[in-house]
């Protein structure tokens, strides 16, 4: 166990680590042939583009300005310059929604870390119970400062509930006022939206054969016969047959050309092809009312033919899942969820399988001819070192893959629910084999055997009572997940690799050059559940062992500076779901305050402070409630659209810019990517949010970029221009595209 | 421990007694005497009237028609009779759905016991385990027959396990396509009634109060802005204040007037009243459509506000409970399910707290001067036999009481929703305080110990084990309360004693004898948990000890053919919910089905069979998939109206029965029972359908009145007569009333 010496030396370390990180990429960023890689969603909204060669070859890629060296740390308040409006113009409510995790994080934690440390710790320190114990190994000065310093039965432990409940309160407090803000800013952004199809659209899944009819027949009959005044047109998609995807870089305008004749020729085959028809349709209404409506009822007596629900975006649709007829997506659910069980618990035996197959001896015996040097005394021990951990690295490394691939095959439509759906699969590993791993000490299918032999009320209390004792680690856990891991992500040395890499090698055009440059999206399947075990491990500490808050606050205000920056200027987001993640983020901390309830009743049940149990089990059952009373207040506005909002912003429309063709705009908003042209093709896969998915409107948005980056000198505008407006900025990513 | 010979003694004392009743039901209902207490459903119905004063004063009361006593037991061919559509006609799907689960009991437990007869009873009994025990008290005859009698580690459990498979297999199949018919049934009885009120009209809650604005204004402004086309009217009710209930036996036809005239004058105030307001409303719609998308939908932005839902029937709505806030609603709903969970867990201490009171010590201590008779040897020892017991059963027959009391605070809006609530709670009661409570032989406080302190492997295996040692005390509790009680449920005793002591002691005009022969409707609270109870039995000991069977058998088909007949000629139908219950119904039985999984799992895993538990625990996985199925399947046919089906019902409509003035009509449908006339108010409280309640159509729905009573000599018409049609009978009544 670490003494408060080690956790310091702990800290120099990962502080030295980051703060390396932080000046290496300080030092990157200023230099323009690293640009793209710091500055990409400048270069796709348009606010920068490659400069026209200059005189100086060497400016190109060495920033020459030697002022900008002077101030290369000014780009942390630059980041912050930017309001919270301007970030939902410029990069989307979800990147704005998911900051504000992490300040939510420094909400209910910041006014906690001070009550707890003016209250518990004083109370914990004057506890005395582990004062003739402390030269003992197994007991880490931290512990003195935690509950398991406060001697059985003593009153004190009431100080701890009060502390709980406090903490509950405050907390709750939050996620309500929180969970109010997203779901109006929810609903203000969809207001404001211009145009789009997907306010019109709905996506009708289960399309019944009926015999002698084309689908597009049966779907047309149907919607006229009952959504008569409301039906537009429709749009069906086409079996999951996609078009042969290709490496395009090397053809030139003239060849392109040839091809896409051969693709519409293509796609007049698919389209005459009766058997590539989908079952599903994209129909489209003439007003938000009748889609609405039409989304949110049930259309047929067989309910689970003719299923609607709300289309997603264009450029979110994942079609391949389109077409899934509606039992096979039961069964699928279930073999899914038995998977990832399977998957959680029991991840470690074919690695331990694996593991003892890729030893020295197997190796050996696969490739005899190698002994001799597998016998090099330095290549051993090499080999022995990194052999047996390859495995579980590979596995680790591999895993968000897997669980994405559960989600494609579980069958949801959308990108942005499969890495909801995949962020939640990730979130139940985490919690298992990460945070029950390190507390319990023992590998899932331990723990599982464990449980089921263990009577319900004696669970919590094995967890709670090894809590205190694993402080120490998880204070390490946050400094180098946390903090180093933050930095890494600020420095994105990866992506500076390959984009290099590819740069000097493969690019020849400017388009080329975009390709390579694609920051992608924030990583949600990842970042989200990472982050939520912050959540967790602050609930759970910060009754028991409250020194651990700080190291949290660090992280949750570090990590906000840095995707701040990322944000606005590095990842440009696939697809908008409206920050449709939040009832998962909310659930989760509700499920967070949960688990840190359980584990204190049952570590004070082995304090011998029974009689305060039943002021404990009030706290969960007030938690769900208040759960539940979230979840119908808010959940409704991420879910459903009110025929309220609806009918407004109908009006609205009419009156301030009618428009008269909705239908042949609509009518190609849903196409299926093997039915565009390559160039629109490949801006689809890019996540280029294409200019035919909404009716160009007249609100103007206004971008501001940040300024002060050392590589103004470049920049084809001056830096305090106003950038152009959102749907021109699309325009010209299309032009330059074309050039 | 019981021997078969025991179990043949008891039940011939519980055949005897059976039919013992059934003789007395037999002789009883051919007397023109006792002709208003089991036939009074043909009396609302209009097809018998009271005589017109016979000739022969005695065969007013007794029937002198002696032929009918020779062919007094033919009433049991002729319930059989009336078929299933006529039974629908007659007494409304409710009814006909109830009659339905007992032909499934028949239909999932008839082949069962044949097969578990052929192969489980001579797998069992030639298990020879219990040979050397038989002389012994403790194993009955019964256990030779069960799985008791199989040794440990035998390879015969998995012919058990296969029994298991076979039976999960049966049951989901049959439950499969009994959903399916029971869906589909009540889809077709909705398409078929004549236009409905409750089809046109949806409830609203949560009305927000807007300064200036009466909460009537406001319905109209939101309706006609967000339903612009579909809108046709609202009522408004009012504040939980009821009107004065008169008990108007003793007044004239004059007084009635007068009274009728100050009731008007209430109105008046009442509708003036700004407090009596509440903040809910009926809003009607011009088509089916218009409502079935209203009552889907999602209406504002704050999803707590203008809640929307199917109206009930109007004689279903239960009044008080129309304006509760939604955040009452959620405290409501919490406070509820605790207090649920302490009655069924804690409801002995109360009662032993009650018991040691009410002893001899404690009543001679309130009531000194009684002392000297209560010291008399007779009734002390009566006393002394007599009060104990009598707390447990003041509580239990004062319990659905206490558990309708409990829904009504929950806040449900129907009378159908309270009983359905109500029933759930009793099923819980007698789950965990009959069956558990009987094979655990603890009382509940225990069991809720043992469950807390015992891993989840534990309990089934503590329960499983006592299974077989208690069929001998589930084959006496079926005859018990199964036979006899059917007996006793069509014998009708108490509706017996309490009409003529009315009959004779109070009434005076036809209409008081209309009110004491009041039949009620079917107990559903009671009847179905009680019901269910069977299956759960049989599902249970299917395997375990299939000797149970046939005596499960004899009961469902018993007390189908005593429902029949109750529902043919007793019962009257307070509300109708188009078999709304089927849900309920299905979900128990699938829980019964776990539950006997679990239990097999844990009686085998303490027989050593230990490596055929991957086999078991495969079935719930099966079980609750096909739970989820059926759920999305068949559960939206209960609980939304398809638009498809409202189109094709307007569009009929309109051709074949045009209405002009639609709104004059459904702006009268719903109006608070305050605000009506007395005779209405009775009316209303008797369940007869108002005829306000439907637009008279033209759908003549023929009824055939079960003949061959022996009391068809003073019936009005001639019993081959074909009755009048329906909307025709209830205006008889209502004539009839008026006289």
């Amino acid at each position: 166990m670490a003494t408060l010496g080690d956790i310091g030396v702990s800290a120099v370390i990962n502080i030295v680590t980051a703060f390396a990180f932080l000046l290496a990429f300080a030092l990157l960023r200023i230099q323009p042939i690293n640009d793209r890689v710091y500055f990409p969603k400048w270069y796709l909204t348009g606010a920068r583009a490659s400069p026209r060669h200059s005189a100086n070859l060497v400016a190109n890629f060495v920033n020459l300005n030697f002022n900008t060296y002077l101030t290369f740390l000014n780009w942390m308040p630059q980041t912050l310059r930017m309001k919270e409006p301007q970030i939902i113009d410029h990069a989307g409510l979800d990147s704005a929604a998911f900051l504000r995790i992490y300040i939510l994080g420094l909400k209910i934690f910041g006014p906690t870390a001070i009550v707890a440390f003016l209250v518990l710790i004083p109370v914990n320190a004057s506890g005395g119970m582990l004062f003739f114990l402390s030269r003992d190994l197994v007991i880490s000065d931290i512990d003195k400062l935690s509950i398991s310093n406060v001697q059985p039965k003593s009153p004190k432990f009431f100080a701890h509930i009060f502390m709980m409940y406090l903490f509950t309160f405050w907390a709750c407090y939050m996620l309500y006022k929180e969970y109010d803000v997203v779901a109006s800013m929810r609903l203000n952004f969809l207001a404001l939206k211009s145009r789009r199809a997907e306010q019109f659209t709905v996506l009708v899944r289960n399309v019944p054969h009926v015999p002698g009819n084309s689908v597009s027949d049966t779907v047309k009959c149907f919607f006229k016969k009952n959504h008569s005044t409301h039906y537009l047109c429709h749009q069906t998609g086409l079996l999951g047959l996609w078009g042969e995807k290709l490496d395009s870089i090397e053809y030139y305008q003239q060849k392109i050309k040839e091809l896409d004749e051969k693709l519409t020729m293509e796609h007049q085959k698919i389209l005459k092809d009766p058997k590539r028809i989908m079952s599903a349709a994209f129909v489209s209404f003439n007003s938000r009312w009748g889609a609405a409506v039409c989304a949110q009822t049930q259309q047929s007596k067989n309910p689970i033919l003719w299923l609607t629900d709300w289309a997603p975006e264009p450029r979110d649709v994942y079609w391949k899942n389109l077409a899934i007829p509606f039992i096979s997506l039961s069964i699928r659910k279930l073999v899914i969820s038995l998977a990832v069980f399977a998957l959680v618990f029991f991840y470690i035996i074919p690695i331990t399988f694996v593991q003892s197959l890729a030893n020295l001896e197997g190796l050996e015996r696969v490739v005899p001819f190698l002994r001799p040097i597998l016998e090099w005394s330095f290549i051993k021990s090499f080999l022995q070192g990194f052999l047996p951990g390859l495995a579980l690295k590979v596995f680790l490394w591999l895993l968000p893959g897997i669980l994405m691939t559960m989600s494609k095959i579980e069958g949801h439509v959308a990108f942005s629910v499969l890495e909801r759906s995949t962020a939640a699969k990730y979130y139940f590993f985490m919690l298992v084999n990460v945070f029950l791993g390190s507390i319990v000490a023992g590998t899932a299918i331990q723990q599982l055997h464990s449980f089921l032999h263990q009577s319900p009320t004696q669970i919590p209390r094995t967890i709670g009572v090894s809590i205190p004792m694993k402080a120490t680690f998880f204070i390490t856990y946050i400094m180098v997940d946390g903090w180093a891991g933050m930095a890494g992500e600020i420095l994105r040395l990866k992506p500076l690799i390959m984009f290099h890499l590819k740069n000097t090698l493969m690019v020849k055009t400017e388009r080329d050059r975009l390709k390579a440059m694609n920051p992608k999206s924030i990583d949600f399947p990842e970042a989200i559940p990472s982050l939520q075990l912050y959540f967790l491990m602050g609930a759970v500490y910060a009754v028991v062992t409250p020194i651990l808050l700080p190291f949290i606050l660090i992280f949750f205000a570090f990590a906000y500076f840095v995707y701040r920056h990322q944000v606005i200027n590095v990842y440009n987001q696939r697809y908008e779901s409206a920050a449709a993640f939040w009832p998962h983020v909310h659930h989760r901390i509700i499920a967070s305050l949960l688990i840190s309830q359980l584990l204190l009743l049952g570590l004070l049940s082995t304090k011998k402070a029974a009689n305060s149990t039943p002021l404990l089990v009030v706290l969960p059952i007030l938690t769900v409630t208040f759960h539940k009373f979230c979840k119908s207040r808010f959940e409704p506005a991420f879910r459903k659209y009110p025929l309220e909002e609806a009918v407004e912003k109908d009006t609205q429309d009419e009156v301030s810019e009618p428009v008269n063709d909705m239908k042949s705009y609509l009518c190609e908003a849903y196409l299926h990517p093997v039915l565009r042209s390559i160039e629109e093709f490949e801006l689809f896969e890019l996540g280029v949010d294409n200019n035919r998915a909404h009716i160009p409107s007249q609100v103007a948005t206004e971008l501001e970029p940040v300024s002060g980056s050392g590589s103004g000198s470049h920049s084809p505008k001056e830096e305090n221009k106003v950038a152009p407006k959102r749907q021109d900025l699309e325009v010209v990513v299309e032009q330059h595209d074309k050039t």
